[in-house]
């Protein structure tokens, strides 16, 4: 037997027992006459005192990171260690056997000191022993859990679909398989299981959940992998008000068994127009102000040409003042990021309001602004006109940036906030034409229906709501279009020609005409949602063995080279090479 | 509201509830004055009575699994029907709303008449609605949550590995991923998490599991998918012992919670000798006896030139006779598939023993022969004699071909049973050389280590251990190699070159040398289990959706084309055709 104890287990009741411990070498303190190891496993951590002559020259070659057993009795500490759990007693030990050893590390086991991504990548085994990793693993796998029992509980049914599917439509690039017996052709990994969910629901499977891996083949960032994992969810004879109830509960369990404290609020709701206009976001971090002020109709007569012409005119508040070089940074950043064509600065300093366009601005309109805006002193307004597009996405973006730099975020706060009322369509300069906002199965809303059939795009809305915690987006909704001519109409509206309709979707649209349930749901990003929760800055923090930015697993040094025979035989290169001449 | 109860609910206490109801039209009779729908959702199916005139008239619209809206109010039936939950009441109808409207459907929602494969698997979302297929969806839902909750209870952590991963070595065919960002690489999806979980086991996690996704371009058949479930888990600081003892008790949990019977014996232990001698087979279905009777050492000397030169001669005894016509079938059967050189047959018809190779035996070796198989009358020896594989694998077969054929099987039974002590290597006629029989990274047993070294590789066992049910292997497993020398020689003797190691392997021989815990696991393959506990025919039965044997999706058309930009993209093809020169 290689252990009579987990490391976490020994108490001054088991005084005087004989017990069998195993585990790594945390720590070795040799003081000569007697030597100290911390000997840890994933439970905990327990003291081996060694006294013996022998084992004292035994353990000389023991080094940090030796996987060792040890045989011993459990004896009263000296010196407690209120730290560990253990930290009453120690291990006398009276033989030690080294079942492994380790040579030199790359980095010490430590949560201090914390070496680049590539080298913790690299030696995930050993980046995973350090007790943040091995606590995010933990969470990871309580959040699964947490998930599945409420599902469970709930009524719903578990049910996994294919990872070797069909291309899948509007949306990100699909990662492709070839198909070694269907000559030529390819599976492409799912984006989503949108298609199988609803699908389970014409089945009449009700209530439908599953923890599902997705894959997308886009360029990486902090909160994106290449593949992922999401809580897709669906529901039968729902409301919108039916999912978000039981959602709310949903997310209200997971935090507390994650976090282990209670949201005790109703989560708020606001439409995707209020988001927009006063956080310049649809996902906004509530957990600081600084919402946008609209001063259009203030400004717009003066004789700033800018001013004049723009269709949109907002700014921020910041209770701070900013050098000159700080304002070119900021400027810079909204026009380089987001297109905006400058940044308007009006501040109090001194008890006096001043701004390079003050010169443009009669006093009438200069004291409206004032009062309007309500300038602390030493603070500063910036403001952005322009396009609305451009004016909400700038301003956003600066909000945040200036938040986070000035330290105006509570970052013990969770602010969970539902966005509803989405549009179901949003211009695309770059294709010109209307894209699915959502995707192209979300159910219009009843009344914008006539929107729809008139070809009046831009303002209908749907059934669609986010739900967002500290500024990311952490799930996202809908109910779906449950009849097959509105389902088609709307595909229509996309400009997806019958014949791609009909490859694409065929089988979702025949299946449609089979007595369908009205049905709703949602799919929640869980590598970014514990991450939230976490306070992690990055979802690598808290998925077991993540790609890099690049896509690849330092690892296993995944991707790699393939065997050229297989290649050919997947890839039936002749056939390829011929149908792209 | 879509509904106010599901349609196993209402009880004869609900007797004048206003209640809305909603679900599929299961059944509609319409007798002139009155009408009857029977409506069905998930969980169940309620009487809906029509009297009123209107409505009478609108139902004429509905047919069979048209999703409606009812509200009515629940009356006591007249004609009880048992067999339902809801048999005591009806709802009669104050207002009927079509939700959805089905056209003509392809096949009766119905366990009878069972249509062909292609269609059902087409129409999928209408085959599920057929209550043994929900039955089966339900059961697999039961089985993972019960498989979660003992894994959980006991310690195991949740640790999701991943899809994208680099091509395995040894083993079947690997599916392959061009990878966009890493020119002319590829990612291979996982055949199992082996590696991960070992290196999880580095890591220090203790105890892990999940329910994986695995992948294998392997041809097809009824216990065999190109993407299959796994239940995979893994220990550290454990011998055999302690896995066999652990994974009984969750085969027990499962297996109570999926068929609803307890497994009250301990699972009996054979070694894998004694299971190939005796059964012809690694995976014996114990259900029958039928064991294969050693017979050389009488017949060796007879005057029978196929005797005096078999290594092996075995034979099976079944109380049936056979026609000359099914004997030369059966013949047909071994030598066709299994490569035996003939079949002898010994008769026992109207108390008279006889066969064709009598007359190459003498009276002694008669009599010796006949008193040790002791025939019942009207019975059949089936005997083979040649090379030792031939001979069990073909009288393996041959016995499980003939207890199926003449039903001596109780389908009623559930036999578990480990098979222990696996060779190492199994010798590779087609290859000229040893392969691992289970993988390599399988611990060699002690005794055996010295028969490594000296590479005597035909004799060598290792501590892996199949779990087999009714003739299935349903999980499989081993103690695993945790000293990376140890590892290494196999790999020599594997006659994997060093250059190659270190490209396949190279990271997991380095994560060896970071003290590794002695630790081993198991895999079961959980769709050919939950096949096995509801006596199913194919895994398809238990799949939501499954490919066909040709490995397409006939639902959604899967593989199909890809774009030929994207192809381009992917594939760098003017690098692969150039290396292909």
């Amino acid at each position: 037997m290689y252990r009579t104890h987990k490391l976490n287990e020994l108490r001054l009741s088991d005084e005087g027992k004989k017990v069998t411990l195993a585990g790594w070498v945390s720590k070795i303190r040799d003081l000569g006459s007697f030597a100290f190891i911390d000997l840890r496993d994933r439970y905990g951590i327990t003291q081996v005192l060694i006294k013996e002559k022998d084992l004292l020259e035994d353990i000389k070659k023991i080094s940090k990171e030796y996987v060792i057993k040890v045989e011993g009795t459990v004896t009263k500490r000296s010196s407690v260690n209120s730290k560990i759990e253990t930290g009453d007693i120690e291990v006398t030990a009276e033989n030690i056997e080294i079942l492994s050893s380790s040579k030199q590390l790359p980095f010490e086991i430590s949560d201090d000191n914390i070496q680049n991504e590539a080298i913790r990548l690299k030696h995930r085994y050993l980046d995973l022993r350090r007790s943040k990793m091995l606590n995010n693993i933990m969470k990871r796998n309580q959040m699964f859990y947490s998930i599945r029992s409420y599902m469970t509980e709930n009524g719903f049914l578990d049910v996994d679909t294919p990872i070797l599917g069909k291309a899948t439509p509007e949306g990100a690039r699909d990662f492709i398989v070839p198909s070694r017996t269907s000559k030529g052709d390819f599976y492409a990994l799912p984006q989503s299981p949108q298609l199988f969910k609803q699908t389970l629901m014409i089945a009449g499977i009700d209530k439908y959940y599953q923890l599902a891996k997705c894959f997308r083949d886009e360029d990486l960032r902090a909160d994106r992998q290449p593949e992922f994992t999401q809580l897709d969810l669906e529901m039968s004879f729902v409301h919108q008000e039916d999912i978000i109830t039981f959602v709310e509960g949903l997310a209200k369990k997971v935090f507390k068994d994650v976090v282990g404290t209670e949201v005790t609020y109703t989560f708020p709701r606001i439409t995707y127009d209020y988001a927009m206009e006063n956080y310049g976001s649809d996902k906004p971090d509530t957990r600081f102000e600084m919402k946008l002020i609209d001063i259009k109709d203030i400004v717009k007569n003066s004789e700033f040409s800018v001013f004049n012409e723009a269709k949109y005119i907002k700014g921020i508040k910041v209770n701070s003042l900013f050098s000159r070089k700080q304002v070119k940074d900021l400027e810079d950043f909204v026009k380089n990021y987001y297109g905006a064509k400058g940044l308007v600065v009006i501040k109090k300093e001194n008890d006096e309001v001043n701004s390079p366009i003050y010169k443009f601005l009669n006093d009438e309109i200069k004291n409206e602004l004032e009062s309007y805006i309500a300038l602390e002193n030493e603070s500063t307004f910036f403001s952005i006109a322009g396009e609305k597009n451009v004016v909400l996405n700038a301003l956003g973006a600066l909000r945040l940036k200036l938040a986070n730099e000035l330290n105006l975020i509570d970052k013990s706060k969770y602010n969970f906030l539902w966005v509803v009322d989405f549009p179901m369509f949003e211009y695309s300069e770059e294709e010109k034409r209307y894209k699915a906002q959502h995707h192209p199965f979300t159910k219009v809303k009843d009344e914008d229906i006539k929107l729809l059939e008139e070809n009046k795009l831009e303002d209908i809305k749907t059934d669609a709501y986010d739900l967002v915690l500290n500024g990311f987006e952490i799930g996202g909704g809908s109910i779906r279009i449950h009849d097959a001519n509105l389902q088609s109409l709307v595909f229509d509206r996309l400009l997806i020609d019958k014949d791609e309709q009909e490859n694409k979707f065929g089988f979702f649209l025949e299946a449609l005409k089979y007595g369908v349930p009205p049905h709703g749901g949602l799919a929640f990003g869980v590598d970014r949602w514990l991450m939230v929760m976490l306070n992690e800055d990055s979802i690598k923090e808290v998925i077991p063995f993540p790609k890099n930015n690049k896509g690849q697993d330092l690892l296993t040094n995944a991707p790699g080279e393939v065997d050229l025979k297989q290649l050919e035989e997947d890839l039936k290169l002749k056939k390829i090479v011929d149908n792209n001449k």
